[in-house]
Parts: structure tokens; C-alpha cells; sequence
């Protein structure tokens, strides 16, 4: 089929990654590259800032820029956490006609590919022709279909890294705090958490216990695990992820409030962890919380997962000239050894909302580690460094200029 | 004066740096280069471990190792915590002579050097000739008479880095957590946390607000600054010490939820700004607790830092040979532009035990910044990037054999 004449928009959408701006700069320079005549827009702040008409063209932003994208964290041209309502979706679809977007990019995980394929539905029910295709993202790793997510691998590098150089700290020094507890995102899905078993080289390096919301936590066992390595090694190094709970579902977390798709906002597994050994086996711990560090690492970002984000985007601008519509680019791993991954595509409505978790069969049956399964499937992952200018000491990463290239309400 | 024959020994002490290891292969290669004739032991575990004559001799480890200490965060000959007794001080000196030990270096931080003061002291006492040396290492920065401290520059990167990736990612998608809270190490001396005054570049760029333990935290103060730079930013991101503690001096630590076993939970001064913002400005807060990855990020060591680490371990020799004694190595800056450190020299007992804090007129007025002063001081102690080998996406760390070399009791 011939390609749609119009404009082409990207946003962005979610937490962040060390490598999302990959995805955009490989959207950009592509569309430009293919050369359809149509602007390729950025709308700033998500679906939440293209409502708001917030749009620049992003042809116009100094090339240096451009290229900055390819190893600067945060989300580059600003993200958004909103819930489109169905109004909202029907003045989506006129502010696409407005500007004449034909090609809609959106770069998120579960909740921003709902918004693509509402998106894509209401186009679809306006009678109004425009590509749409979710470009992934999310260090979580939890979206279906999909080998992997474009930014999980940088997250699993610098977690890695983590617990490898605090676990040798405890190795090293371990006259005083005897349990060190390193806390990693995931809510749901144990994906980060497990990263962290990449570190260990010999028998016995950290980390030495691993526990996944994918598992039901147990403070018997859990206490029964750390007493067990702490009589063996003298020390113990557990990763936890922030969404343990308990049987009943209750988070083993304090506080709790809720974000704007309705999820609990958690904080302190870790912390709670630490004082759980403190008070019951009178151990010394200490717990490091990575929090937004771990996303936003591209100091020590994986090549690999930057070069995979970056022809993600490329990929998704090929399918959007193809016809394509109402999907999402996938990564398919078509061989373990060498370990080689192409792009492929899913169904918008295969992977809107759906959330993939660990397998259970990448769980040790004691609940308290990962088996080599995952070993082998997340290593390849995390190979290479990405090369990133340093300017005074630290980083030289790039902003968007917001006021070049606006594009007139 | 001629250089006594014998042995000679080095120990570490204390919580490690990412290059604490670069002042034992200082101390180690320039020994072996001078060929005094007697061997480089190493007390594992500190003064705690030499008590017990766990002592190898470094020179029959893997080449390969030594060298590879360079880059090697964690106490490459393992560390201590241990405060020695008299009884403990004629004991060290009586294994001196037994194994014929003429030359002592203690690689520690405040205590280390109150270590080391008190074996030069009871040496003298005894009335046994021997040479002892500090060599300098603390995050903490807070050693007397040096300009600055090996370790300190390569943690002050690190976090530096942090503030300023979790600044872009808080920046760029602002619409859940507008507070980012950031907690450093420093329990008196708020140099660490002052590094994160780095990341700036622009007006706007995090960090908004810093608290070192310096100043007496003012609750209303914080909450008023917070406000301020939020109205202002739409966003605000703090750096905290986690010694920050109230004009009274308690510790602003202990905070009041309970979790989901109903324990009372007491969390960190970082955690306690989380909630006090969320409490009484109603504003989402998200708190990162970098723990020991901040003193042990080598993955990210800053190449000055390395290099004054190793080149003080290198002088350290160079002075036991000339003959001096109860001395620690200093820093000397002689040169601001172009920056120039040469190693220099201070009394162990000008040392021992004195804490350098943060000067006050590098605080900014209302308490809640630090001056360019600071800038000035501590920017080029973050430059260039310590390179480390890579394996299967980690770094390729090393251990000490400890059964190599073991000297016999």
C-alpha cells in the first residue's frame, strides 16, 4: 500500500529510562532519513501535553541535540502519567486531523500502550486514517509478547553493578553491619530484582538471597534464609523488590498511596527487611534504596539495550510507512548463542494492560533465588558500555530547547 | 640517614572507598621497585586481623591481582572496625619484632590514624625502631591538614552523577513524585553531600536545596525552602546528609509510620524529609538512599582520585625509607588553575581523631546551599574516568588469594 501524506507525532510516556531517548532519536532519524515530506512532531509532556497542544517540530532542534538523545536518561521530550478519558480520545483524534498527523508514535509500557491502542481504536471509530505503533519501554521489563523492553537491560546492568561492588564492601568490611539489603523497583514483576543475581561470580558472592513479588513472602522463611547464609558466610546479601507481599496481597511495605492508573505508590520493603533482621536476629543491616538511580543510570548504560531502543524506533517508522497500524514493536530473539534479537511486532491489543512477570520456573523452588534460565536469558542484555561525552567530570547530556521548532496552536 | 632492614607491612581500617585499593598497590609496587630487601605483608582484616597473625605476603599474589587492585573497589586486604587497647598496642609491637616488621602502614580515616599514632607511640615506648605511616583514605573527607582525601573525589562523581540523572528523570516527568529526595553519607561532615552541588549546570537543574549536618535542620526552614523552590520549579529535589540533626543535636532520623508488621518504623534523615514534605506540603516525594554504592561506584571512580590514591601510597614508602615516621601523607594543592595536588606530610598525632567539616562561609546564608567556593574546591577532584575491565557487561574486579603467601604463625 502507498504511505499515508501527513505529519507524523511522537511522545513519551510513563517512568523513564536510561535509553528511551534511543527510541526517539531513532523515530526522528529515521522519519527523516525515509524523507515523506510530513513533519515528524514531538508532543511534549505525553498525551497529556498534546491535549494541551503542547507540540514542537522536531527537525528544528540543533542536530547536536538530536544526537545528545542517543545517551541522555529522563525522558527527552517530557513524559506524562495520565489516564485518557473517552473524551479526551475523541479530541485526540481531532487535534491529529488539526495538524494532519497520519503517524502517531507513542513510547511507554502497559499503561502508554493503552493509550496507543485507544488511540488507535478511536481513530478507527472517527473514520479517520492514521498509523498508529507503540515504541516499548520500561525498565520493569513487564510487557507481553516481547523477548524483553527496551531499557530493561541498562537497569539490569547498573543494578548488577550495585549489588557486585556494595556486595564486595560487605565482603570486605564486614565488622559491622553484617546483612546489607538492596531494594530494586518492580511492583509487580521481579524482573530488576533478579538483575541483581547477574553479580555473582564465585559461590560466594553476593547476592546470596533474591525474593520477587512473584512469590508470596514469607517472614519466617525469609528470616530462617538470612540466619542460614549468615551462619555460613558471616554475612548476607539480599535483594528484594519493592512489590514483596504477603499471601493475602498485602505489601510488606509502610505508607501506600495511590497513583493516577490506581497503583500503589510503595516505598520501604527494603527498609523493612533491614529492621526485620535487626529486631528478630539481632544482625546489623544496612539497606541501600536505589530508587530513581537505577532508571536513570546511562552513565553506565548496556550498548546493547541502547543500540535495541534505537531500531525499535527505527523499526516502528518502516512499519508505520508498511501500512502497519495498532501495533507495537517487539524485540524477537531469534538465537541464544551468539545471542542475536531482531524487531518484530504485537498487537496493540496483545499487550495494552497485560503485565509479564517472572516465570515461575525461573524461581528457585525455595522462593529465594533465580535459576541459571534467567541467567542466560538476561546476560546477553547487559553487554556493553554505552559511550557517553563528559564535560567537567560528569555526563554532558542534552535538554530539547522548548521554545524552537513550537509549532503554532 | 640509612633505612632500617626488615619488613614491612600494610593494613586498611575503616568503611572503604571506590580506589581505597590503589594506595595498597602504591605502597606495594613501590616497595617491590625499591628492593629494600624485605618483604610487603599484608594484615587482612586490619590491626584486628594482624593481632591474630593473619598475614600473607603480597608479593606472592597474581601479578595479575595486584594490579588489578587499581580498579577494585572494597577493602582489597580486607578492613576493620576495631578500637585497639593497651594491652592490644604492646601486643602489635610485639609482632613487629617477631616477624621482623621495621615499616607500618595503616590505610585508614580518622580512626585508622588514631590507630596508627598510638603503634608509632607504644613503638617508641618500647623503645623498637620502626617506621609508621598513614595513608589516607575516607568518602568522608573530613581528615585534617590534607587538602582533601583519597576516595572522597571519586564518591563526590558518583553521587554528583546521581543528582544529576535522578535530576533529569524528576525533571523531565514531573507529573507523579515532584520532590526528589537524595541521602549521602557524612554523619558530621557534610562534604558528600555537598558534591551533589556538582550536577548543576543550569539555573534550574537539580540540585534546588542542600542540608549538611554543618547547620542545625530547621523543620519549618525546610518545609518553607521546599515550598519556595516548588512554586517557582513545579518540582524540587533536595540533598540531605544523613547526619542532618536539630539544634539540640538529635539526629533528624526517626520517623513515625508504622509498617505492615506494626513495628514503629525508624528510617533515615532521607526518608524523614519524604514524609515531612508529603505530610505538611501535600507534595509526592520520592526518596534514593545510595547507601554503601557511594563509596564503592568504581564502575564510575574519578581518575584524579585514583591516581592521589595510588601516588600516596607510593610517597607513603618513599617517606618510610627517608625515614620518617608518625607522619600520615597529605595532599597538598599548590596550584588552583591549572589544578596541582603533590603529596605532603602531617604529624599522625595532628590527625588522629580530628574531624575537618565543611567551612561555614561555604554555606550559603540560609543554610540550605553551599558557595562556588565549594565548586572551586571539589570540581576537579571529580575529573577523568578511572577505566575498569569489563566481563560479560560487569567489571572484572579481583580478590586476594588469602591462602597465598601466608606467613607462617
Amino acid at each position: 500500500m502507498n504511505a499515508l501524506k501527513g505529519n507524523a507525532i511522537i511522545a513519551q510516556s510513563g517512568g523513564p529510562t536510561a535509553v528511551i531517548n534511543n527510541s526517539v532519536a531513532g523515530v526522528v532519524s529515521r522519519w527523516l532519513k525515509r524523507n515523506s515530506g510530513g513533519k515528524m512532531y514531538a508532543g511534549l509532556h505525553g498525551v497529556k501535553g498534546f491535549l494541551e497542544e503542547n507540540i514542537i517540530d522536531l527537525a528544528e532542534q540543533d542536530p547536536k541535540v538530536l544526537q545528545g538523545l542517543r545517551y541522555t536518561p529522563g525522558a527527552g521530550i517530557f513524559s506524562c502519567r495520565y489516564k485518557v478519558t473517552d473524551q479526551d480520545q475523541e479530541k485526540i483524534v481531532d487535534l491529529c486531523k488539526k495538524y494532519d498527523i497520519r503517524y502517531f508514535f507513542y513510547n511507554g509500557g502497559n499503561d502508554s500502550m493503552d493509550t496507543a491502542h485507544k488511540t488507535y481504536l478511536a481513530a478507527q471509530a472517527a473514520g479517520y486514517e492514521m498509523q498508529v505503533i507503540g515504541v516499548p519501554k520500561t525498565v520493569d521489563n513487564d510487557l507481553p509478547v516481547t523477548d524483553h523492553c527496551p531499557g530493561f537491560g541498562s537497569s539490569a546492568k547498573y543494578i548488577a553493578a550495585s549489588v557486585m561492588e556494595t556486595g564486595i564492601d560487605l565482603q570486605s568490611v564486614s565488622t559491622k553491619n553484617k546483612v546489607t539489603i538492596l531494594e530494586a523497583m518492580g511492583r509487580n514483576a521481579g524482573w530488576l530484582t533478579a538483575a541483581g543475581a547477574l553479580a555473582k561470580r564465585r559461590p560466594e558472592d553476593a547476592p546470596h538471597l533474591i525474593y520477587l513479588p512473584e512469590v508470596p513472602f514469607q517472614q519466617d522463611q525469609f528470616l530462617a534464609d538470612v540466619e542460614k547464609v549468615y551462619q555460613a558466610l558471616g554475612v548476607a546479601y539480599v535483594v528484594v523488590s519493592e512489590g514483596i507481599h504477603d499471601d493475602k496481597g498485602n505489601y510488606i511495605a509502610a505508607g501506600g498511596s495511590i497513583d493516577a492508573f490506581g497503583h500503589a505508590q510503595l516505598s520501604g520493603a527494603g527498609e523493612t527487611l533491614k529492621r526485620l533482621v535487626e529486631e528478630n536476629l539481632g544482625i546489623k543491616a544496612r539497606c541501600n534504596t536505589l530508587g530513581t538511580t537505577q532508571r536513570s543510570a546511562a552513565h553506565f548504560a548496556s550498548k546493547t539495550d541502547a543500540d535495541e531502543a534505537f531500531s525499535s524506533g527505527q523499526k516502528a517508522v518502516d512499519y508505520a510507512l508498511a501500512g502497519e497500524n495498532g501495533i507495537m514493536v517487539t524485540l524477537d530473539r531469534i538465537s541464544e548463542a551468539p545471542y542475536q534479537c531482531v524487531p518484530g511486532k504485537a498487537k496493540l491489543s496483545d499487550v495494552a494492560n497485560i503485565e509479564k512477570k517472572v516465570p515461575l520456573e525461573w524461581i528457585t523452588p525455595g522462593g529465594n533465588n533465580v535459576t541459571d534460565d534467567f541467567i542466560r536469558y538476561a546476560r546477553p542484555l547487559i553487554i556493553g558500555e554505552l559511550p557517553v561525552p563528559m564535560l567537567n567530570g560528569l555526563p554532558d547530556y542534552v535538554w530539547i530547547d522548548q521554545t524552537r521548532g513550537r509549532v503554532k496552536k
